[in-house]
């Protein structure tokens, strides 16, 4: 089910900007029991990143709204809310006076992945695109996402899980749908988001959960070889949580101790 | 009027990839007394950026198809094709097996540009906005245009048809909607599209004019303060045809005489 300005569609304007340029914003989630899962995070980042675009971001009302919406056919689902700087003429300038956003908030099923990714872990490959730097669109979730579609495009084997993507000077940034983290000594690594990549909603509570619980959680420049040399590699998002990689290349991890307290302080913080 | 897969409409799929991923290529050009004018230029770049990501693009004959059937209701106007991948489940792996793609044709009017933009030059301006380096993506007229649109809105005074467009080394690249020229001592000097900007089916026309002319024309990377230094600044696309820059910050242009040469080489062309 999708509502498009909340009212049931499968369709958009041609003319929609988020279409013709990719103007836009998105945010995916998990709604359980009816209830979205770390909302206030997401509406939160959804309402930064319009702002950096100068989108007027919806209300937060408007949105549960919406999100009530759907959960009146299911309880269970996976949620991706796009606002686009809605429709305009021909040409980059933004219609002035600023035209309605376009608000679209679908629901489909969740993902299903095989039990042992979450238990023994994800094989993970390195994919040959590396990210461009852009620091006006870094950490935005933003709709100008060829660079992801590319690096998925390079497998099609349904056993590697996810990709990891370098930037172009070697630094490992996040893969191709979640970001990363390392585990070193027992400290935790991520890779800084201020020229390229996606700083997603998981990312902010593994952080957060770090701090909680006295892991030192740092936020740096991360090479491709420190990844291989780390004791654990973790790719999280908000629908598939965390994700350890049990294999990249010709590196091999068992199976972590700090992944599974991560796990747990992440489950105990609630919705 | 709107072509969406050669049926007239206002509306595509929300699910259609193009909007979730800006995964798809555009072009732009203008039809005249009922012919799309440099037609085999525009579809083979189209064909070759839809190669580029794996797209498979519509036949030259569907596509001249829908260009006839929106002929019939005016003959001279301006045309925008988008080709994207088509609708698509969540997640950016591509559908597998792909599905059929989405082929958009849109009718609009031709724009009107006061009349001293050609025969006085423009007054163009300095972007703050530095484009990122994307070899993958470098040339093809994709649908992640953010970087354009961030740019286009740096500013909002009418008298300033164009901004400029650097890279984050400084080196000229574009304008916001078109393609960069510089005279230096009878050459022509245009920048290397390798890891940014968009190559215009005008920019391959003004090269293929100097050539057939006699002038040298040199593809390079170009700084800025070589732009400040050259004797004519030219920015092309295939609706404005060739403007002269005539003031950029501090510097003044007179008009030049290559650029009516230029004007007068691709108007014999013919379409």
């Amino acid at each position: 089910m999708i509502l498009v300005n909340g009212v049931t569609s499968d369709a958009i304007a041609v003319t929609d900007r988020g279409l013709a340029y990719g103007d836009g914003v998105f945010r995916t989630f998990a709604v359980r029991g009816g209830e979205p899962l770390q909302w206030q995070r997401h509406y939160d980042r959804l309402n930064r990143d319009c702002a950096t675009l100068g989108i007027a971001c919806p209300g937060e009302a408007t949105l549960r709204a919406d999100l009530a919406h759907l959960s009146r056919s299911g309880s269970d689902f996976a949620v991706k809310i796009i606002i686009t700087r809605g429709p305009g003429a021909r040409g980059y300038a933004p219609p002035d006076p600023a035209q309605p956003t376009t608000r679209i908030v679908r629901a489909s099923a969740l993902p299903h992945y095989p039990q042992d990714f979450a238990s023994r872990g994800i094989r993970l490959r390195l994919c040959a695109l590396r990210l461009g730097f852009q620091p006006a669109l870094a950490g935005i979730k933003h709709l100008n996402r060829l660079e992801n579609v590319l690096a998925r495009r390079e497998w099609n084997d349904a056993d590697i899980a996810e990709g990891l993507l370098c930037d172009t000077e070697g630094n490992a940034i996040c893969g191709t749908m979640t970001n990363l983290f390392l585990v070193e000594r027992g400290a935790l690594f991520t890779p800084a988001l201020t020229r390229c990549g996606v700083a997603g909603v998981t990312r902010d509570r593994v952080i957060d959960a770090a701090a909680r619980h006295g892991v030192a959680c740092y936020v740096e420049n991360i090479s491709y070889e420190r990844v291989m040399r780390a004791g654990e590699v973790w790719l999280t998002n908000s629908l598939v949580g965390v994700w350890q990689a049990r294999e990249l290349g010709d590196r091999r991890w068992a199976t972590g101790t700090l992944v599974a307290h991560m796990r747990q302080w992440l489950d105990e913080e609630g919705a």
